[in-house]
């Protein structure tokens, strides 16, 4: 075995290099030209693009990058991919990923010929093309980077469960600075040896923001290296700006990573002793916009911030500039690069890896070819037992730790549940006694009883919501499953990954290469109405208005009220690809309503009459209660039955919505209800009252177009709250039985006058309710402890 | 001057430890009684709460920190706040601030007696009283901590431009793993040591969270040395659990920070020199629960995270529980702690700093008292010269940058403007004319000439939105003002930033001694419609919709359609307080519609009929269209045109949109109008058209209840998205004029034979658009280049 990298020879280098100038050759013709893109012709304005678009800065370190990588799959036969990190980086990815073959395969239009290029450079940041990030079109790409962050996170998802996988992340220095990126660092302590692949680093040091200089690259080299030795890992440095050296010392440096990455794996996978490695890193820093034009106007553009963008800006109108273009283009000998169709030379091509060891064509960037459905155990098992609605109570998501724990053994290499230190907390700790929490930091003899932690572990606990979810991320697009659970006011800290997941989904989707992965199942717990005593700052069920803006045919919400209505959806969720499920549902003892059975009834159709609760059968209501969400549909509950005892004659039928886009227009959401449909659920022209887990204007926003929309009257949270008891919550929200009562009297109009001092005794009633709770500190017990008494 | 700490006498020692024992006495009490405060009778079971909440772990750490910080006080005359990072920390520092009188000032029925010292146990956690998180009703608190991961940079805030101040930070060894904290420390890079104060931050390693350890208090010492050295600060350990040990540690540490905090401003200070020094910081490791019950039932307790909430469970119905809660709350010996009326002996008082002096009573931590209004000068000088509406175009950003330039220079001690590395990129860029950008990290040579860097800059550019929004929060709540600026798509970023700082200001307003703060003024600029070039990623106008959840006494959301709205409108926020100013204006060039003196009367209606694109003069109109934002105004009014062109007798009222409140109930919102204004401007029964910036439905949303809701068709970005020109991108999304006149031929009767041909030329001109733009990569001329013609 090699144990120690060897010099590149004058030829290798002088392949390497030639190699590379395809590569920058490339992303300078992407960004500029639209025509003539060998130069076989002297440049001429109409050549040129007239909307030049796209970021080189970067671009000529990725390349670098990614062929020094493809020296060492021919290698060593590496299985590898590569995430590009730094914004707008495409050039210098979809270079070498055309250099490779696999463009031209997935897109025969895009040919390794002249006419194949001409497309390919036109295309690029071009109306109906391509864009400057890694978006999924991108062959090998599952880290678009579009927005900064996430990719050593995405990195570390790949890697988990894959042992035989190098997962190479570029990152830039202007993401470094990110919050997401500056704490993903940590995920080393959450990588175990033996079972998982490795994640190389490389950080790329250019130097440069958009305008700025990188905090990272302005700092001594003492404080850089100590910063990564304190994130735990051993930085090598590559720094320079002369091609041939840099070829040299990044050859050497590569190797000397992979090499100690394969002697880590080894000893641990021979010794059984999965200790925390000080995996390997590399800090390159090359200049931003290496080997592109040096000044521009007498500014200094390469090495410095000028050269983010298009580097010479305004050719078509600028004779200098178009001369210093052609000059540029030209530097990197094309006529040297390719023959005469416009084929890379052979003794070039050679250095690429071939098949499926490309970067561009590992099938662990299209996960979906890979994924492999769960083995499921029957969710019925884990039913709770509901004899009659509403009369018995169960913490809601205890059995779905049961039903997790029993999936986890099922699929002990391809499933993992992720949550911020908050599993315990949301009552999912069952799934422990199959699987521990990840853990490779050190350990402490209490960890014994109680740390539930594991070196392998398959759940995963950090507080960092941006990794959980960066890592599922990473996970699930490499064609694995997993869980996430999540407190539901900070899950808000995660609302701009939750977007670009979702147009990632969505454009994946256009993409008839990419196969389906597996839904990221987002399970929103610790929910508003149970946020009582921990105040104002944790309340916050305000998730479900960023959902709502994403494409419908990526997008799911579903509010189960209990626990087997809950185990049903995540069992439909986690069997689904290409969504975001999102599940609300949170984790204290609640009202139970449905048996396994009709559960599965209920969620199956997602919206639909509760018969048992309501007393219009044969008839026409006079009043609609809807619910939606487990607090809320206790309390309307709670007032059908003070309705009924006062209104005996009042016709009232229940409904419950599970799945929220129910009352959305088919045409909206493939889940919607036809008219007909939500027109027979809530009648014509009667009152509605909808009492919703949310804030309330989201059943609007889903259910404006329904012809009943006028009498569409909608509770929900709106940002009522401090300390308080769960009972005095609703009230200040007016999602309380009581309130619904008055509402329903103010809105039935044969009530109005008879339900004068109903309303009355309702308010006297709320004030009893606060009264006992500010005395007591809890609810008064015949309504905390109310059950459905028909 | 003192350049050595001294040592603590054992006196000193056991003064302060029965200053901290009261702390602690303090944070139990609160957690469990509800009687019997003193303990001068042996507890009984209703003494206790019936309802146990609240969080133990880090509060005896806090009120440590907290002391040892007052010591200082007293002996160096600091001028200092308190800022509890760590999760549910509140009674770490009520105990303390209770102790120093602060809190029976502001509120006499908690007076320092046994009758006070009862409410101040029972209120805690408890309905109606306040919360286990550092809220706006603690004296002395600006960072309430009930959302992990700001505190660093909160701090860093309160620093900046008061040059006297330290601002002592405990960080929690949780709240480290967030993404926020983690990029947060390299704030450092932006403090100057001359004009700013000092941040003296505690990282508080009690090694635990809700249910697992964390990973900073679980790498080697060296590795955790690293780190901090290599985010640039000398970290001091103090480590221990053995009180006397530890009082005598911490004294020596804490008195060296200062001392070096003081050498470096001072050194600083004197030769004018601001070089970056490598600023102190403690790392204190002590147990979770320190001083708390060891074990439980058996299982270790203190120094595990069994600590992090009640220690102690069911102490009502477990006598053992109770027996060793009584004791546990004896080993505090209050009997020594408090004389005969239950106040704080003397010896001890004397301990705490006095009046302004005391951490809870600094006025920099209730920053309205010191605000003083902005010198402005008149935004009329900026105004952009429009002779003819629609006629002209311009950078809508451009003159808003003069105008913040000149607001910098009348206030270069309490104004900064942030920008995530965006400022030049959005056009604001002539503000570094008289304020460059803050960096304190290396410099180079070519910095000269482009870098726009100065140690003495006032403009803060780092690539991580949430580091900057926390600066501007801890800037602004410690009385000073601000401007941010930020691309649309990656507001998202900060989401819950804005949940949570919106959700401070309501509940600061119910806070009678908190004084009005400087609005957040927050320019969302790079928008959606122009981000046809970046793509997909880079489109999301939803900031608005989770705006749009948060308490309408602080949210103000508005769409300047041109470069005078926008002056007139960003004049107004820099004057207001204690709102969240949303600001919507792209920095590309658009149409100009609005001369200054229009510009000033229509924005402050917020809405109007521009009656210059309206025809419908005497009498009642055939079709309103309305439009909020800059494209879709210029889309809006090209199909006024379409239509007028081809529809000579039609009546069209166009109506613009500044203020996006108007649009909601005058009862939702005090921006709202009233439903007879509504009415008159939309009509009882007209369509009305609505071309919108961002998602459509969010006009449904606010609008639901108008009467002529039911004729609301509104147009706005709905996810189709890729590589595009502006028109294309418009088209995608139907909010281009030629989609408007469709619309409009199908909702007005009287069009809809009439208009069967032009329906059919529009779907032709859009084709012709994307043709051209395929082609050409640019829009069609003569739709781009379109001017209103009237």
């Amino acid at each position: 075995m090699t144990t120690q990298p060897t010099q590149l020879t004058q030829e290798e280098i002088s392949n390497i290099d030639a190699y590379w100038r395809a590569c920058n050759y490339l992303a300078a013709g992407m960004i500029y030209l639209r025509d003539n893109p060998l130069l076989r012709e002297p440049l001429k304005i109409e050549h040129v693009k007239s909307r030049l678009l796209g970021h080189w800065g970067s671009s000529p370190g990725l390349s670098f990058t990614y062929i020094h990588l493809n020296r060492l799959i021919n290698k060593y036969d590496l299985n590898a991919i590569f995430l590009a990190g730094p914004g707008h980086g495409a050039p210098g990815v979809l270079g070498p990923v055309y250099l490779e073959g696999a463009y031209s395969e997935i897109y025969p239009n895009k040919s390794e010929d002249e006419h194949g290029m001409r497309q390919f450079f036109k295309e690029f940041s071009f109306p109906g093309g391509i864009g400057s990030h890694c978006t999924p079109e991108t062959p090998g790409s599952i880290h678009e980077g579009g927005e900064l962050g996430y990719s050593v996170s995405h990195a570390f998802g790949a890697a988990y469960d894959n042992p035989d996988l190098i997962v190479a992340v570029v990152v830039g220095d202007g993401e470094s600075e990110t919050a997401p990126l500056a704490t993903s660092w940590h995920s080393n302590k959450f990588l175990n040896p033996i079972r998982d692949g490795a994640v190389l680093p490389i950080l790329h040091l250019n130097g440069y923001k958009i305008n700025n200089p990188t905090i990272l690259s302005r700092i001594p080299h003492e404080e850089l290296e100590n910063l990564f030795k304190g994130y735990g890992w051993t930085p090598y440095f590559v720094e320079g700006s002369d091609p041939d050296t840099m070829h040299q010392a990044m050859a050497v440096t590569m190797e000397q990573c992979v090499l100690e990455i394969r002697r880590i794996q080894q000893e641990a996978r021979s010794s059984g002793q999965p200790v925390r490695p000080r995996w390997p890193m590399i800090v390159l820093r090359s200049p931003k916009g290496w080997t592109g034009p040096k000044e521009v106007d007498g500014k200094k553009v390469e090495g410095f911030w000028r050269a983010h963008q298009v580097p010479l800006g305004n050719v078509r109108d600028t004779p200098e500039h178009f001369k210093q273009l052609e000059d540029w283009l030209r530097s990197y000998k094309p006529e040297e690069l390719f023959d005469r169709d416009g084929r890379l030379l052979p003794e070039l091509k050679a250095l690429a890896p071939k098949g499926a060891r490309r970067m561009s064509a590992n099938p662990h960037a299209n996960g979906g070819l890979l994924r492999k459905a769960l083995h499921m155990p029957d969710c019925r098992e884990y039913a709770a037992v509901v004899t009659k609605p509403g009369t018995t109570t169960a913490e809601n998501t205890r059995p779905l730790g049961k039903f997790l724990r029993d999936i986890m053994s099922l699929n002990m290499h391809n499933f993992r549940v992720f949550g911020p230190d908050e599993n315990s907390s949301n009552k999912l700790g069952n799934v422990y006694e199959v699987s521990k929490k990840t853990w490779l930091a050190d350990y402490l003899p209490e960890d014994a009883d109680g740390g539930e932690l594991s070196p392998d572990g398959r759940v995963m606990e950090m507080l960092s919501e941006h990794t959980l979810e960066g890592w599922l991320e990473g996970y699930l697009l490499t064609g694995r499953h997993g869980f996430f659970s999540t407190y539901e006011a900070f899950v808000h800290v995660i609302d701009s990954m939750f977007n670009q997941h979702a147009k990632w989904l969505a454009m994946s989707k256009e993409v008839a290469w990419r196969a389906p992965v597996s839904s990221l199942n987002l399970l929103i717990t610790s929910t508003v109405w149970r946020q009582d005593h921990n105040g104002f700052t944790h309340q916050d069920p305000g998730f479900l208005d960023v959902v709502v803006n994403k494409s419908p045919a990526v997008t799911r919400i579903y509010l189960p009220p209990d626990v087997n209505c809950l185990l049903t959806i995540a069992n439909h969720c986690l069997n689904s690809t290409n969504y975001i499920n999102v599940i609300v549902c949170d984790k204290q003892k609640h009202l139970q309503f449905l048996d396994m059975d009709a559960a599965i009834k209920h969620c199956t159709k997602g919206i639909g009459i509760w018969g048992w609760a309501s007393n219009d059968q044969g008839v026409e209501p006079d009043l609609v209660i809807a619910s939606a969400g487990d607090i809320p549909t206790k309390e309307a509950l709670a007032a059908v039955v003070l309705l009924r005892e006062n209104f005996p004659e009042l016709k009232i039928r229940f409904i419950n919505v599970v799945d929220l886009y129910k009352l959305t227009p088919e045409s909206e959401h493939p889940h919607g209800l036809s008219d007909k449909d939500f027109d027979s659920l809530f009648t014509l022209d009667k009152p509605i009252l909808f009492n919703f887990h949310g804030y309330p204007w989201l059943i609007h926003r889903l259910a404006y177009r329904r012809n009943n929309h006028k009498n569409l009257h909608v509770r929900g949270y709106k940002e009522k709250g401090s300390i308080n008891t769960p009972l005095e919550l609703a009230i200040q929200n007016e999602i309380d039985r009581f309130s619904l009562v008055i509402d329903a009297i103010n809105r039935v109009p044969a009530l109005r006058v008879a339900g004068a001092h109903v309303k009355e005794s309702m308010r006297d009633m709320q004030i009893e309710c606060r009264n006992y709770a500010y005395e007591h500190g809890t609810d008064l017990p015949e309504v905390d402890n109310w059950v459905w008494p028909y």
